[in-house]
């Protein structure tokens, strides 16, 4: 028994209800013999929460010490939407839906602990992928002095098999929907549904399309395409259609209208923060609708000085997030610089969605820094084409410089 | 007549053989009362270049003045290759067909001044626009006392009314193909064509269909997707389907098969380095395919310190490409940077074409970085999980200190 | 007259009383047939100010048109005080006291333009030089139709001679103190003194001893050290030796501090936004000594995340200040960066000033990060030497990867 | 014993000679019953050689196991130059003596290992600090199946008296000059000379003099100052006043002189890639010459784009090789851009050095891009003032535009 080393007598874990964290539940009150508070959030994943608690339950956990949240709302306000403002992609494409997610979870489990004297925290999440840096990040930069138990780094069990003999060694009821072996490991929430490994784990071999469930392939979406207006204020989406909505029945509804027209299915090879690479097939389909459409507003809200420097600073940003660091300073640092530029991205963008594609057919603000009068081919009084030989001549003055350097150079 | 005051004697003029080049090349003749050498350029337009030379003919211009060149291969193999080496797209989608041009049509005038001992170069660019920047940036970067002749700032002509009285006035034939008004100004070569103005003043407006000629709609593309294979070496696309080409026939057969399935439109409204902002329509079909493999190859390839640094400074070589400075030092250093890191960059990418989208669906390379031993979910030697547990704790440390520091200062 | 054709009633003058100035108001007088008013601020530069007013009496404007004010405060804490945030150089040391000022003159102007109604303002700085760029730019930031005359590349006169001649033909009074020529151009305010042109134009010879005003050499100061101690609150200097100064008393005490031990001179060469390249000789003693004792409390004060973000970027920020962008949204990006990461720069530094040398002594801060407990090289709790194992292996992951395809690749 | 889990039969040992790594040697030969070679380098550190030479013979290692190379020539040539062209510094100030040091030792480790089939290599650094991550991460980029025995990590000893009493236990020789014990721990070699922990640790405290053994302080350097000139070609130094020098000869001369005039003392407090601030305080008195020399001369032979594009890039350049990056290939694309901007690098700098001080005097290149005609105050041909007036008025626009947009929204 491990309790007598560590010492940890509450601990708060982030339980979904499926196999592994129910036999991690296990786990931990045989190992640590500690009382083990679950917490099971509503990020949008599309589960039936109230299982979550009957199995809780099942598990002999106290009614008082189980917690069944409804953070979606919290989740797309507060996360998704900066990282949205930032347009943040890891490796080019990846919107990070998972990433984006850990945090708050992590948030809450601290929180949690905080309430009800809790010492320590444990997650569910292997010891090689992403997720362990982006709950334990999240953990200790939130109360650098938790205890973190991570069962997947510190029990022998490395395979589903072995989780189903704990099972039945230790009797525990395994639920029938989680004796099937899935072909893939899978994580959900409102912005994406994510699947890796097994089937998946030669990244030159097609994903088959049962890996999908939240989009038709372009193939099966409708023949006729959908138009759509999304109206965005300070840099987030506010309205669909004209419909004004929270932040989650948005995204919620970008979903329907993206997974309807074949639109967010990604299928990549990226490279995990622990060093190996790993392929990935996502579908974000309404994510994939918002940041196009935030991106063609930004066109012409931003000034090239704001954009471009987001754009530069983008990749750092999305690759804090992706590894962990949520709540690290400097990504606050970049969210400040991020936020600073949202102020005047408050318009509205016409998008057409067909078979996969999402096409901008217009955009429009009150704070448009497009200027018809300035770049009408048409005399004009608002633009002194003289003024062009100026500027030229004198951004080439360093260059003609350096040619004539560059040619005592050579004659040298 | 300019001719006294500046002293030109023979200059390169970039000569297309449209009415703008041809009422300049006849506006020099009159106003600087000099020769005038025209310089014509095969960038894969798909012009008939011996129009060109029958028009400079007619003009008046000597046979011994009139070059006209395939610069084809050139254009893709030292300017188009480099720039997609780096994945550089402008203010987040724009492969920058033109930009990419426009220095290699530079660098020849000065080479043709050079050769038959000129003392100036003219283009046909506007005074609002990034191409006179292009041009005339790479013209002082090659020869910094050369003398360039910008008839669009220097003349009061504004519009193509003028230009057609201009012609009236001094007897220049206008063919017949020029005498139509286009409803917008275009650019083409191999790599894309693009429209702008006019019709597509109003960024709320969508383009009509007629404004895209390289490519179907993708409602207009075939019910039945295209698969292809691209092989590239060295960071660079030598065969497609098992079929080795040079560069320019790989990027032509890259853009029918983009053409034929709808994919490389492009609508945006982009930032001008003369400070506007600007709506474009662009076709990039081939670009658009060859972007898309290259990251897929480079996803397995590259390392994640290599391709992170490179997707960190691509917004900038791009914008310096987008702004004229492809003769720069520092873009020199970018691409010294980028082409460092495309040695292994060697591999098949198969993808999958259908109406718009290009869908990758695998890609493998000798010297691929992915390891199936280190991300399959079972047993395995090669990954240690417990060192997970030294990596997050010793990342974490900063921010516990962080953190402990954070509390001092609330409760202080 | 231009003032037909500008249209021009009322123009808001940068007026140092200098002769360049004096000259100026009166063409403008002459030549736009226009009210001026003039706005002489107190940057600390150390001229009489209401000289400044007598002389424009003595040019004939009018009481009611003549702005002088004391803006000393305002400049440290609302410029120096965010540049110095920053630890703002321009090419590795120069800490920008000339172009962090130039933007406060300017909006003061406008805000007189404003107040008064004007349509036009104006300054004396040459077409050659980055204060152009640095008053014009933020005119138009800030009143974008704003009229802005730089008579220096209106008129014909280039040279001193030029200006005494204008002043004889058009009976302005020469004020003695404006007769003599001297051997470099000057600017001076709280933050620095300058020098450039004449005798220092020759990059390969030493300045004499006279250009420098404000600091003795390291070799006439002080043969005994001078201990000091500075207080910081978040991110800014607050008290020196124990007493709570104002922004401006605090860096006028620096300046002593600094100037009598021979501290903050600097000759260098840098590169104009125009293009061209110059030498500078710089005296800023109190900005030297602020911003070593700035870094220092930030090496225990910021987590690494912070403060390798601020060096970054640091470069970025300085170009953007030094040429002229001080009113750009993303300087005000940044500055929204680097504020975020000053909340907890708050404790005191200790400094050995001694003959040109600023010597870091000692630091502390109740939000200390050192943490002793940690770095001690005896026994300890806190952290456990076999965590790095797992952080070595995990972040040397990638690098064998990377070294196995290496060696896949010279075997190719 | 460890053998027979390791199946360690050849270790190279990165051997100094001192007291650690005594103990080490014998305890490899204990605890792993492997046969060990041990590797000693001249860095210029300053000790005798062939000391470590007989230490060995003592210990027991076979003469043909026994390593002792004079590494300096390629210590300055291939590590400590191309840092210093990339002007390198870690956070603000630190030289970096250290970091840039451990890589080449680590090449050569590997190196013997691959001569002699050792199957293992080990070093004596400490699980605390950031040499053990510059020897192991070179030693797994080079060679990635390499076994790496870390004894500080392994073993229980924590301090000196416990290697005193392993030493006693086991026998082994404990020679005079490892008995007492030294104020603090050092690492030194051509470059620089460090010192940390035990009566540094106290970052208030200031360092006692008996720290500095390089270079004599600022007062006690002499009343007169030096004047030197130092010339590049490309971006190293290759003579000093006059006088051609190896690269290991110039570092050398260099230290004497800047060690005489009490030049390169730095105190600081610095963040370890493991996420503890440590204080550390340095001697590099010809680094810091050197590195202010250099600057001088990119001031007036590197481009605007040039200087500015490195300096943005610096401290992540700083920042790999401080972490124990050197070898990875983020590292060498950022060589590759240094590098090329280096090829005009060449000229002389004229210095004078005076108690702590590095004052330029003069720098001169046949390649100079400072423009004598360019920035004369007087009447010119080569530059036209009016030209900034388009320059102007373009970089503006976008201003404009923005402040148009911002009345917009104030009104709205």
């Amino acid at each position: 028994m491990l309790k007598q080393k560590s010492g940890i007598k509450k601990i708060v874990l982030a339980f979904s209800g499926g196999l592994d964290t129910s036999i991690i539940l296990r786990w931990l009150q045989n190992e640590y013999d500690c009382e083990v508070i679950t917490f099971t959030a509503d990020l949008g994943q599309g589960d039936e929460l109230e299982v979550a608690r009957a199995k809780a339950l099942a598990l002999g956990v106290k009614p008082e010490n189980i917690f069944v949240e409804d953070l979606r709302e919290e989740f797309v306000r507060d996360y998704v939407m900066p990282a949205f403002r930032a347009n943040a992609v890891y490796e080019g494409y990846y919107l990070m839906g998972t990433p984006i997610a850990r945090p708050l979870v992590a948030k809450r489990q601290i929180e949690i602990a905080r309430l009800l004297g809790a010492d320590a925290v444990a997650h569910g999440a292997t010891g090689k992928g992403n997720d362990q840096l982006r709950f334990e990040l999240s953990y200790y930069a939130l109360s650098p002095d938790i205890r973190v138990v991570a069962p997947w780094r510190e029990w022998d069990m490395q395979s589903r098999t072995d989780l189903l003999d704990y099972a039945d060694r230790h009797g525990i009821p395994v639920f029938k929907d989680n004796r099937g072996e899935p072909p893939y490991s899978a994580d959900a929430n409102l912005l994406h549904i994510s699947a890796e490994g097994k089937v998946l784990e030669d990244p030159w071999v097609t994903p088959e399309e049962d890996v999908f469930t939240r989009s038709v392939s372009p193939e099966n979406a409708p023949d006729r395409p959908t138009i759509t207006e999304i109206n965005f204020e300070r840099g987030n989406p506010v309205a669909v259609d004209g419909v004004h909505l929270s932040p989650s029945a948005t995204l919620a509804l970008l979903n329907k209208l993206g997974g309807d027209n074949g639109i967010g299915r990604l299928d990549i090879v990226d490279t995990r923060y622990v060093g190996m690479k790993s392929r990935g097939v996502f579908e974000t389909p309404g994510g994939t609708i918002w940041q196009v459409a935030h991106r063609a507003l930004e066109s012409i809200t931003l000034d090239r000085g704001e954009s471009h420097l987001k754009d530069e600073l983008m990749p750092r940003y999305a690759e804090l997030i992706y590894n962990g660091y949520w709540f690290a300073p400097e990504r606050e640092m970049l969210q400040a610089l991020i936020d600073k530029s949202q102020e005047r991205v408050t318009g509205t963008v016409r998008l057409k969605l067909y078979k996969g594609n999402v096409i901008v057919e217009g955009r429009k603000s009150p704070y448009s820094l497009y200027s018809q009068r300035h770049v009408t081919f048409e005399k004009d009084q608002v633009y002194d084409q003289s003024d062009a030989t100026g500027f030229i001549k004198l951004n080439a003055l360093r260059l003609r410089l350096l040619a004539q350097a560059r040619s005592v150079q050579q004659a040298g």
